[in-house]
């Protein structure tokens, strides 16, 4: 089983942003220790903070051939139509993750584009989100 | 660990109704299952369609001596105030779950009381979602 | 043909609230009414205040055998998902009928739950409108 | 007793319009059921897709001595104020009917100018629905 | 003079939940010291995390000879026109209490369904807001 | 000076509606009235519960040589962009009357589509709105 | 009879404030005008930029023995309830004027909060306003 | 093939008002161009400032055999659900056209009623928006 | 104890209009009997129909060593932040009283800008609202 | 004459994403089809998932002396506010289309922060669309 | 160069109101410095807690000559239409400044009715948006 | 000190569009002079279309070492969660400035997603609204 991890934008200040709050360990850490603890997958990783480039990773999930693709947009969540409409223009199922939980922020964090779109929402969790979204798929 | 199992207004029509749609397993026969599959566990399950009876359960999930809630409000979620201030009042985490993907349903159920009181929020993995929120307790 | 007719919250104050405007006769006295013009028929008839009960009753009226529920679910129409998903739960059809005409009153009174899962709604005719669910039966 | 019936917009293509679903009753031929229904009343039946032709029959009831009016204004019940004005402005009691449960369509469908100043509202029952509002006047 | 007090959800929280910002008074010991300060008045407590219970309750204080209601609905102020119809179907006179400061907490609690049916209104003094209540009765 | 006056939907009703309350007197009687005070004017009169042939008539005024169009467009004043398109499209000034004040009335007749391609409004006046109208022109 | 004339806020700038466009005539002399049009009537001016000023007036205005206030509010027009409240408060009769059509600028220009207390409205005629207003009491 | 050209309220002005702006050119004249044009067909010319003249022939279109109908409604775009209603009741084709851009006007011109049941929808390039969507059909 | 009454805008009127309804005790009267039930205490009385006025005298409140203030800000309850600010400002506690339910008038009236940061709110009681804002200091 | 065809978001999923119903035909083929048709002219074409490189394009346009844009910004109509300022930011006229029905779709699919900026905007006829574009240029 | 420093409501607080967040820096003491830091110019200073006061000053700064205002209308920003006419209506160009960042506070304090008519706005830099706003003129 | 200028969607057009309107000086002018007149500071400059190149630059600005970043986000600033929370997420402070007065255009543009997390804001200076940007860090 192959499972891509799509990360959206400032995501990539993951450990180094107020780590008294969010911790030390970076998203790159993390996903080491996924990796040990689901050695039987092949999980990919990617993350940007173009709208266009996670559009683009998004539709070459099918052609790599992942399986799933767990999915953080971040602040695009409440905002791109366009990532929403490319999650329902593939056929590889896409699980929705948060770190936070979104409903307890901001109002404006309350819409999502994607979440219609997906298999599920996984919200609040911390990043145990993510490893819940692969459970999801066994 | 001792985990009760919180089911709203309609849940208890699961496996009766429409099943060619939503299975024919009941949610006693999933229960079972869960059972089985964390047998370290105490599962407890309580179904009710009145608000004021989960109100009433969610008060007593603390002497009881509960670890956690999973909650599944159904229709309550998106009107009861009442509920989420018994979340917010109790200090055993809840986990909020749902079989189906709200956000994929009408507006009305986009809303919710609760969510922003419970520590994660697990929704349209179909039955299985009360199985991930468990799992997020280990 | 065996009938519910199911009256929600406050409805058990007809007849002995502002008699000199809702009239002296009790909802009992108008069930005999009915029993008396419809003897053909099996009436069955419900009041609850508690939106918990109602939803209780509307599960059972299939197992007990009734061919349609009359439903005036009062203010409970206006606020009630849960009432309004087990109307859409059950196969026994339900007729939507209110006392008084309810567009004509308080704007929230003027948002419905229930209607769009009905057969049909009847509002505005009184005591009448209840006689007329029954005669859409036929 | 002298009952009219006032058909708005549209209304005109029932029986020819997609038959299948609307079956392929004409709405003159099921006028000719009512009369043979309810022999004993004098029926009259006015359709217009011109709003200022429905209020000028409004109008005219009085003068032509109606006892009362089953209207079902159509598109115009969610537009119209000026229908609503006229129901308002005549003594004859209207009683408002649709054809299809209108709570269960479009949103902006979900507002009436003209429930406020009818004395009851009838919806959803199919063509029944008229027969139902001869009713409430027995 | 008798005057019931009627409490609606999580309101048997006081005292047990965050007693270091609710103080460790239960509404009891609470209701202890109010008897003792109105000794020439019959006062009566009930508490409830029904909707339906609270609203059989209104009902009944007619009947059992209360002078007043001093009634505290907690988060059914908020999405309760069943209890603000029943406030508005007794003839008992109703005042209406909050601990806390309602405008002073999220935007959803600065809508009531009950105020305009009561007497008055008066919250934010804390637990001695239901003092005043039964003096406003004086 | 040669002035035209308008009425539209329900305005016919005027004398014969309510006459407690709009007085005993019609339009043509008020409008006589209106040619004896103006005896160095000549004015036109036309009413229609139609929009479109008030569309039609405000094309024509300019035509048939009016100076001015004093216009009570009723009912359509509050949802006919088409009337008010009429309006802006003659060269002929409008002037918006109304005989009730229209503010102090339901919130949907709050709102006007012509008011802003008028010259002047004047609303309350009850028939005198009329007279003023002319006035102004003066 | 002694009519009252009123000014709101920005008012008192007529004349001098781009007179290219509203004219180069201050409201004196343009209240001189109406003065010697008027000869038989009384006629006083206030102007005041002052919220609290035009309450005391209006206040003052009925125990000074004024008949009438024309009352151009200016932009308190759309903001105070408080002056809306005075006006209520008085038994004088008000009528509310505008030297510019309002519906015809911002759209947080089209709420009055006057308006409703009011006799009648006129708006729209330039310094004509006024005149018609007091045309609107003979 | 037979197209019916359908033109709504005030595009009878067309050629006549404000020359300067829209061109001398009436719509007769651009039709007997569009006859030139397309000489292979036959076209068809409706212009009605009546909502219900314009249902009315939307109605006949079918029976009078014509392969699509080519709509500009104007305002009653923005209004008329009932014209909306008739264009889904029908099974010929139609496509909606506007002369100006608009999206570009006013924001009450940006809801459309008539829209969803067109084949498509072709605005804001002048007259020439008619041919293009006779050029659809080719 | 020193306590400062405030009253805001048209609370000058009471007693004299419409003292069939309000009764025909002014303020002032009120006053002189609030002063004899509390003759323990201080009471300062000061009322204006300026919003500045009245910010002034909060500001001036501390300085002149009152313990609390009673305000009635009248309609400024429903439009000024800047009242609200001022109440925020001082560290002298504010009880915000209303003679009449507010919650039972129009919708405007809803609204507060002063309630949030006021120590309590009392509405509703009539003039008994101020004595009850009194006992709330003791 | 040089006409750009600027596609945005997922466009160039066209032919491989549900070829059932969307066709098989990659934008690709029909962009020959289009060149085959209008051999007299010379077309670019351009799709990005990027906002800023359409932007970028949109740009460049000028530069590279294209007469007239035919833009499908996709899901980026709806939200973008950038690619809107770009199109009124060049000289270059823009042609808005989309090949589905767009007011046949979600609500939030009905705003367009694109098209007021546009020379006109065409939509629903499916990949014909384009065609009509350049069209409207010739 | 003439500058008018204008300060609204609350604003005198300054200094005295939480040193420990504001500073204990009252605005006099600040003018002075401002005073020595553009001793080229010539600086005024006027604060009023009423809105007609300072409507009366603005009118009055181009009178006495001022070549601009610097001006913090406080609460009024987001309540005066009255204010924001009269910048509108005086020839001497107003730029508003705001000590605390307002998009960081309350919703309601993100509205202005002042600001689009002036010359530019700086809000968040302390007490140093009014030197700013100064050397914005140079 | 170290500051980054930092321009995003459709500001490279400056100089060359409109020049009429918006002056013929481009930014790459306008910086030259900013640095001449503080020739002191390290001044950087970055300009971007794309949402996620500006996102990437804000989080380099902090390991880049600068002091401040002033920031005009263009139409961003009115949809980007994701900026926003780029600002939100770096330590480095950010002040943000508009060439135009935003308030005084579209509604639209009157919401901002990044304000609230900057230093301050400063909009409606022309360019000089960078050089007191600038100013405010000294």
């Amino acid at each position: 089983m192959k499972i891509l991890i799509l990360n959206g934008p400032n995501l990539n200040l993951l450990g180094t942003r107020e780590p008294e709050i969010y911790g030390s360990q970076t998203f790159d850490e993390y996903f080491s220790e996924l990796q040990f603890k689901f050695q039987e997958m092949e999980l990919g990783y990617f993350q940007s903070n173009s709208e266009g480039a996670l559009i683009d990773k998004l539709h070459m999930a099918q052609k790599e051939g992942f399986d799933a693709v767990v999915c953080n947009a971040g602040a695009f969540t409440h905002t791109s139509i366009a990532i929403g409409d490319a999650v329902a223009g593939i056929s590889v199922p896409v699980i929705e993750v948060h770190i936070s939980n979104v409903m307890n922020r901001e109002e404006f964090r309350h819409v999502s584009y994607i979440s219609k779109h997906c298999k599920g929402v996984i919200s609040g969790f911390g990043l145990k989100s993510y490893e819940l979204a692969i459970n999801s798929m066994l």
